[in-house]
């Protein structure tokens, strides 16, 4: 960590602590590299997020705290989403001069908190200062069993689909937020402070219930068609099933074309995967057991019926990843189909 | 790796290409997290450097084929500098928009070329367009038999301090760049296109040769201070053991305060470390056989002396990271010391 360029601050030093010990750690921040033990037996799972100011998110509508938790758990998603468990945080930081130290102190007291709620350590990382907007460059590093980690590839036809949580809440509050609106606390923190699925897709792992699996940060529709393309399957999902929690609700209720937001709106960070239907009944149970609802939402199809989605009136529609407005081949289609 | 928002280019395939196939490598680009396998008994090395256009680079004096090998190489540098071997490498870019698709493809053919001539693959990333300076985030992982990776913190009294290659190359290009003088191509490469010296820091670990290790990237008092501080000894430096090329030598005939720079101007990418002078004549053979110099340039001393460095004129001061004009205590002490 190149800290020193920024000037003294006193969360150097609460970085380093922070970053001292933990289980696997060998050695931390303040060498040339994190030194790090998996179990034996495990394989690594590595994903990397780039997240910068103007693209990803304006400072206006996030503060500080929730953008270092955000930045944490848009990461931990991706080590969920494969069944792993998260181990070590990267943390690369360009700061402009226009943020100020309290505003770096409440993004890292964000950026630790979540680290730990997610069990997870800082080891290592690299801040500078930054020209432009504010940058953010986070890598995390998983374990999960051999053999055990949950591809994309994964799916098959007959098998159904699930997604947990609820759909839509991120991209309704992004919405309002940018139109000005007054947004609900609980609305607002599903897009400042999502919470990644982990103790739900270790168990999905461990017990090999789900087949196949991605998080949906992109939207379903497009995070399905990620799972569709790389299986070489098709889906039918029923608009119907969507779990939408009563925030949604209550916003579908003056105007239906917010449904959109729950197929295409992203940055919902719930677990989306197939699981065999003769594994339903394990999978009520473990929902009860994690007190997080999972949907059946539609079936894994053949490859050439591509993404089909059955709307509440009974119409089955091709979708495509931005979503049911945009017709993939030949627009309706029989509702019995 | 979403390209997509930067719309079709050819090299994505290429980079999926690429990335495809390794050993080690259960799943690359293309799932939510690459799958990795280390070989048993090995640790895991993780580093990870931001480069910012503007403050670490300026694409006026590098080109883009360049930039792309040197953001693999300075990586890397930090997993030789640990003993380790370069396995995985990440990439996340944040393009502007005058950043052209050729500009992209040249930047990409050296990121890969340089992947594959450290023998590692490019396994994940991230891209985007970034509404300011280009953003290069690079990701490395490696290996090193566990208990084998050399520390900063290894150095302990009567050691040798030892270098590779030549010191100052690096910042003299830059110095010259800067200036608007012309710069010797073999020189200039020094800067746009150093190499990370991993057979020698595999080597050195492998046959336990080196008790304390750095790469050059600082500088070699800034980088040879984080030794000292971290083994909590001193050190004693010889100005005139300093290796230096033939073209630096050149550049110090006409003006001796260029030594400055091979002492403090850093991005020399050199190993820095400490061995016990039991394993001088190891230490020769290993460096015929990689035909690379290895230079005794000091001791290690106790903590109490700081970092001293005798002149060319005998004269012994104390340095600090910043260079042998700022004395850190007495200034002036005796040649004999």
């Amino acid at each position: 960590m190149k800290l020193g360029d920024l000037g003294e601050f006193g969360f150097i030093e609460r970085i380093r602590a922070a970053a001292a010990s933990g289980e696997g750690v060998c050695s931390g921040i303040g060498d040339d590299c994190a030194v790090l033990e998996l179990p034996p037996g495990h394989r690594l799972l590595t994903t990397k997020d780039l997240l910068i100011e103007g693209i990803h998110f304006d400072r206006a509508w996030i503060d500080s705290r929730c953008l270092g938790r955000k930045s944490v758990s848009v990461n931990v998603s991706d080590i969920a989403a494969m069944g792993g468990r998260p181990r070590h945080l990267y943390l690369g930081l360009g700061v402009p001069n226009d943020f100020s130290v309290e505003q770096l102190q409440l993004f890292m007291d964000g950026f630790l908190e979540a680290v730990s709620e997610y069990g997870a350590f800082l080891v290592g990382g690299d801040t500078c200062r930054s020209p432009g907007p504010l940058l953010i460059s986070v890598t995390a590093e998983g374990s999960v069993p051999a053999g055990r980690e949950i591809c994309r590839a994964g799916a098959s036809v007959g098998q159904d689909i699930y997604v947990s949580g609820t759909l839509g809440d991120s991209a309704l509050a992004l919405s309002r937020l940018g139109a000005g609106m007054s947004v609900d606390p609980w609305l607002a923190s599903r897009h400042h402070d999502p919470t990644a699925r982990v103790a739900l897709g270790q168990a999905l792992a461990e017990k090999g219930l789900a087949a196949a699996m991605i998080d949906v940060s992109d939207g379903l529709l497009a995070d399905l068609g990620h799972i569709l393309k790389a299986s070489a399957v098709g889906a039918l999902l029923e608009e119907r099933q969507l779990p939408l929690s009563k925030a949604f609700r209550a916003v579908l209720e003056q105007d239906l074309q917010q449904m959109q937001l729950a197929l295409s709106g992203g940055e919902d960070y719930e677990l989306l995967f197939t699981a065999s239907p003769e594994r339903r009944a394990e999978l009520d149970v473990l929902a009860r057991s994690l007190d997080l609802s999972l949907t059946r939402i539609g079936i894994v199809t053949s490859a050439g019926d591509g993404l089909r989605l059955r709307h509440v009136d009974g119409h089955v529609r091709h979708a495509d990843s931005r979503g049911f407005n945009h017709f993939a081949n030949s627009g309706h289609t029989n509702p019995q189909q």
